[in-house]
């Protein structure tokens, strides 16, 4: 089955225009939810979905789906889903998001084209706000199609001027109802950028993601006594920043040493360290860090969980420092379905085109999906990773033979 | 010989109007050089020398000298000194600088009020900046008075607006020439508030600095590779704050160890670290951050500072980062001079007041003085050890007391 390159690359193009940021260097583009950009965008998607013949529905929160039933479908049969999202972050790129659309929209045309028996019904979603940028809640469309959020909790949510994401929605006229169900779904595919280098640096088009990783923010703060320098001697020290460090280096021993045993993908980071009252003359009376711990995993992250708890028990021990510890965000890592993973894998080695498995280390839709029902991701190449910014980048390649890969697994999964 | 009690505190309390600011708790005063709260501080002083027939003299940088030459001394012998600073920090305390140059004026009232046959000369001084807050030198006038600054490069230097020292002074009518020249005293004796809880917790009224530790301030940067926190390996990474973590424990151990052998004395701190990109998300690209090493044995200094040079060898062999370090501070520890301890120790013992050795770990203009005539510091207690703060406080009874030390001490030395 051959897609149609010009006609998926005209469609991004068309889409990158809305919100479109005049920039220096590479394309940029601004799409929030409910703003006169993102009317624009939704609009086009809505009547490309037209174009081709797909029965369109709006649920409570914006979530657009286009359905097709083929002649050769039972239409009471569960749909094989496909899509991804149209928002961006501010003077973001113009492939993250829409290129899983557009790709899906164009694997439904490119079945359509190619005449072929397709067994069961394609639905191709946009999910609402997926980058959290003006509601604050990343992903959200999917959160309410899976229910961690509720309708009346997302149209309660507010932007900085205290606007609803009701009436911010109401205002483009993609105020819908009900809600999409993913649990009535056979199957769902999303195509996304990489954001990442590993594609590029093995020169290959497709990655099969195997696991979208968890992610656990640990807050840690230790509290000693901040005194002067000079006339603080050693002995009478109780240094938040010496303790820090200890906890430093031993939860960065601990993820080092899991790694070489059973997690090669585990990692744990203290990414940011902030000192109080940070002066030369005077001993650390306070250090508060994160410790960022992701792994495919979840046992290896509550293994570093553990470590970093331990390490901070050990402190306040020896050192007589306090500290406390939260976890502000505590993420599962989250399998992509063996099902969904063969059916990229075989159409791409059917097609002759390069694929890989890959975890993810970034959050999407997908990630939301999983529980409810099959579920994979592919990504596409991101040159030099680069995204979040306007030299965000896929070659018009990569997108076809990514958007072939896609259309010839839901045709798989619709028929399997 | 007794010190009038009242007549100190009410110069010290009008003092501490010139510049007062108005605070919730305590007594804030902000005096800078060459500002109005400055001119009325200096006016003052000057008047009050007067009062007690000394002769004034302002130098070049308007460091302020009262001259007393009793009738039983031979104006051409050497004079006894003593003195310190008026200047503040911002919303310092109302000791800080002040009590030491008040009770150096009211021991010269007491010896005449006693009519002590005084054999020298005494001199009353108040050097200018000390704080080093307006232009950046701290003890700046004992450092013109000691030639480490000549008067020409401080004339020049500049406050933040460009307003030179000498512009500055001109303007609240203290440029005067020449300089002050400690090398033709006898002797000289600072008194000043201790600035720690040492003889607060020992209920003790006189600190007798044996030696003004020296500092060694060493600069250091760690610059490894700052990369995304999910998608950089462990293996892959080459983290800047997990190999600072590193050398702040192996200085730390190292200085603990240093005061168990044969340095009770030495410290070692890392008061200030700066992790770059600090976010939750990043490997750490850079952490700046700086070691503060004391001590009143220079040997040990160079000691920690050999420590830290060595662990930065050792994180760049074991971690690939790359390091660099600098000494943009390195002063010696100063010993105070035996004849001037001893002359406080004898009058502090005939008053009954008690009094202990100890040494400084913050700076004096007295350790700048050390290298060119005897020299000696005295301590009164702080409460609770603040200073640079409206909250700081010394008793009146130990102003007193240690002004009745002061005196004593000055005409032991100038009979000696």
């Amino acid at each position: 089955m051959q897609v149609d390159a010009e006609r998926l690359q005209c469609d991004l193009e068309t889409n990158a225009q809305f919100g479109s940021v005049a920039v220096d260097d590479g394309h940029a583009r601004t799409v929030l939810t409910g703003t006169d950009a993102d009317e624009r965008a939704r609009d086009y998607f809505v009547r490309r979905l037209r174009d081709a013949e797909m029965d369109v529905r709006i649920d409570a929160v914006g979530n657009i789906v286009g359905r097709w039933v083929p002649e050769t479908a039972d239409s009471d049969s569960k749909a094989v889903a496909t899509g991804s999202h149209l928002d961006s972050v501010p003077e973001g790129g113009i492939f993250d998001g829409p290129l899983g659309v557009y790709a899906s929209l164009e694997a439904v045309r490119a079945m359509q084209d190619a005449n072929l028996p397709v067994r069961r019904p394609i639905e191709v979603v946009c999910f609402t706000e997926e980058e959290g940028q003006r509601f604050g809640v990343g992903a959200l469309g999917s959160a309410v199609a899976t229910e961690s959020l509720s309708i009346d909790e997302a149209h309660t949510l507010t932007d900085e001027h205290g606007t609803t994401l009701e009436t911010a929605l109401d205002s483009i006229d993609f105020l819908g109802d009900g809600r999409i169900r993913p649990e009535e779904w056979d199957s769902w595919l999303e195509l996304h950028i990489e954001q990442d280098t590993r594609l590029e640096a093995e020169n290959t088009s497709i990655g099969v993601v195997t696991a979208i990783t968890g992610i656990a923010r640990c807050a840690v703060s230790i509290v000693g006594e901040a005194n002067h320098a000079g006339t603080t001697s050693m002995a009478e020290r109780t240094d938040a920043l010496a303790a820090a460090s200890t906890v430093v280096n031993e939860v960065e021993t601990a993820a080092i040493q899991l790694t070489e045993k059973d997690a090669p993908t585990a990692v744990a980071t203290v990414g940011s360290l902030n000192v109080s009252p940070n002066a030369p003359n005077v001993v650390p009376g306070r250090v508060d860090f994160t410790v960022d711990i992701r792994d495919v995993s979840h046992e290896s992250m509550l293994e570093l969980i553990d470590h970093v708890r331990a390490s901070l028990n050990r402190v306040e021990a020896e050192r007589t420092v306090e500290t406390s510890f939260s976890l502000p965000r505590h993420r599962k890592p989250r399998g992509m379905s063996e099902r969904c993973r063969r059916a990229v894998h075989e159409t791409a080695t059917e097609a002759e085109i390069s694929a890989t498995d890959l975890h993810s280390g970034a959050a999407h839709d997908t990630m939301r999906l999983e529980p409810f029902t099959d579920v994979g991701l592919l990504f596409a190449p991101s040159q030099d990773g680069i995204s979040h910014n306007p030299l965000e980048w896929t070659d018009w390649g990569d997108c076809a033979d990514s958007a072939e890969v896609l259309a010839g697994s839901l045709f798989r999964l619709s028929n399997g």
